[in-house]
């Protein structure tokens, strides 16, 4: 079956783009031309969803030209509530019928049915009764989290099979922290995180796919430019997800590690540097929806020059 | 400040009941005599979503005479997507009318401000312009898992201080390969499962509490026993949220070990065990809802003797 690991090689090869636009709208952020609309809305939260929508709308009409991915960041919306959800749901939506990869971030997990249910509602089909099933969310990609083992992810895996859907597992996060469980090393001297990294490896056996690489990726943090090195050699045919670039510090040479000979193998997420960009050309009080997507363009354009100059200098070029 | 966690041992020890109902409606599962009515509506994820809050209702109304709290698992209603959360927060607020505490079962968790985002949808307030904040789903204490390490733990903890509720991070889950990541032992011959306890009885110094129990709980699966007993050493005043009894294979038992000496300390979740009882006495297609809300009073009433049996043999007496 065709995997959207396929579409998202293509497409990063036909943008030369390794970057995913994070759709993290974090509503003090936006500027206030998308809010007058709503402003004498009763339901605060309702008039929210439509903001974060309208939002969302207009960077997602930029990034279609220029990069192969978005990933929404389902905290912003759940925090919402049902509202919320609507503009998660609308978002998506809208970013596949532009033809973008929809990576949705939302680092579920839970054990046995429970997962089940997750592992359905983003990548699956869920039951509506006398045996109908139907896609919920529908993403391409779902991150998940790895804490209560094996069986928890297996049906995750198992929703990618069926459907020719992939996830990422967090793996070494981008986060100061991240150590405090991830690097521990085990009695037989490998750090937790590796322990995952050699799962997915394996995990990835079932998969054969037209550009030989797997559905099953990994979180790997920008901000840890080395243990990166290390993982690409454990994974040699995932995709990483690499967050941490811009707002979190890490620079376009400590992502290098993360990609393979071929420009493959790894997409850089940024979502504040794009997407609240306009912050260093105007005040939000003024800002106008031209001047947003101007900002959201010219974000997007010189990530993507730091990448592809930083990446050929390594000899990668597309 | 008061928090929810001298409530919930309040009503613990006036009902007799260290137990927790966990709310997870599967469709398929649920009698038919509660899908009838919506049959013939056009929008499925909209009639299940009123299924789904109709079996929940039933559900609370015998529960809220008899045990302290309910733990509905957001995965069920988040699989219907947007219709789904509104039954997920319907739910919530008619357990919290009916005097019952609410565990949010969700397992979240991310770094920085997207953690922050979901601590403040859950156990906060959340930012709906012009300075203003309200509260979102406003449960009593949420479920969060700790791989991404303390700092993605933190904006938790601090919602927690704020607004008297509480967490129960994930330490030793119920399912069979929780030791994946959680049993590794690390480089000073601690368990992982292990270290997430001495983090949460560090932080639980941060909290002053009527019945000196913290906040801060932990999710330590019924059926590892023998595990229990190592952790209840470890967190000495910290509410253990138990999965794993009955449906998962422990017994009244199994679980003694999760208790303190005063009663206290424990709060053992039933789900299928409780809410699909029923099948045991009637077929779904012509179970009625007072069959249904009897074959849920009986249930807990059986699950209650054989605990309060179990634990009576240990000296342990409410």
């Amino acid at each position: 079956m065709a995997n959207v690991v396929d579409v998202l090689n293509k497409k990063i090869k036909e943008t030369k783009a390794p970057i995913v636009v994070g759709l993290d709208p974090v509503l003090g952020e936006i500027p206030d031309c998308y809010k007058e609309k709503y402003s004498n809305m009763e339901n605060k939260f309702e008039a929210i969803a439509n903001i974060l929508f309208d939002f969302n709308k207009d960077i997602i009409d930029v990034a279609c030209k220029l990069v192969p991915a978005v990933k929404p960041q389902i905290a912003f919306y759940e925090m919402y509530g049902s509202w919320g959800m609507i503009a998660f749901e609308k978002t998506v939506k809208y970013a596949k019928e532009k033809g973008l990869i929809v990576i949705g971030d939302a680092k579920r997990n839970d054990i046995g049915n429970t997962a089940a249910a997750y592992a359905k509602a983003f990548l699956g089909k869920v039951d509506v009764g006398s045996g109908v099933e139907v896609p919920s969310y529908d993403v391409d990609f779902l991150t998940v989290s790895p804490y209560l083992g094996s069986d928890s992810l297996d049906p995750f895996i198992s929703e990618c099979e069926k459907n020719g859907k992939g996830v990422f597992i967090l793996v070494k996060t981008s986060n100061p922290k991240s150590g405090d469980i991830q690097d521990k090393v085990d009695e037989n001297g490998n750090k937790i995180y590796e322990n995952i990294a050699t799962y997915i490896e394996k995990e990835s056996e079932k998969f054969e796919t037209e550009t030989g690489y797997s559905p099953i990726g990994a979180v790997v943090g920008a901000t840890y430019p080395e243990q990166s090195i290390g993982l690409r050699k454990i994974m040699k045919k995932n995709i990483f997800l690499v967050p941490g670039y811009g707002a979190q510090g890490a620079s376009a040479s400590d992502i290098c590690g993360n990609f393979n000979e071929d420009g493959l193998g790894a997409i850089v997420n940024s979502s504040r540097g794009i997407i609240f960009a306009y912050k260093k050309v105007c005040d939000k009080a003024v800002c106008t929806k031209e001047q947003y997507m101007e900002s959201v363009e010219k974000a997007i354009d010189s990530m993507k020059t730091e990448i592809l100059n930083a990446l050929a200098q390594k000899g990668i070029n597309y």
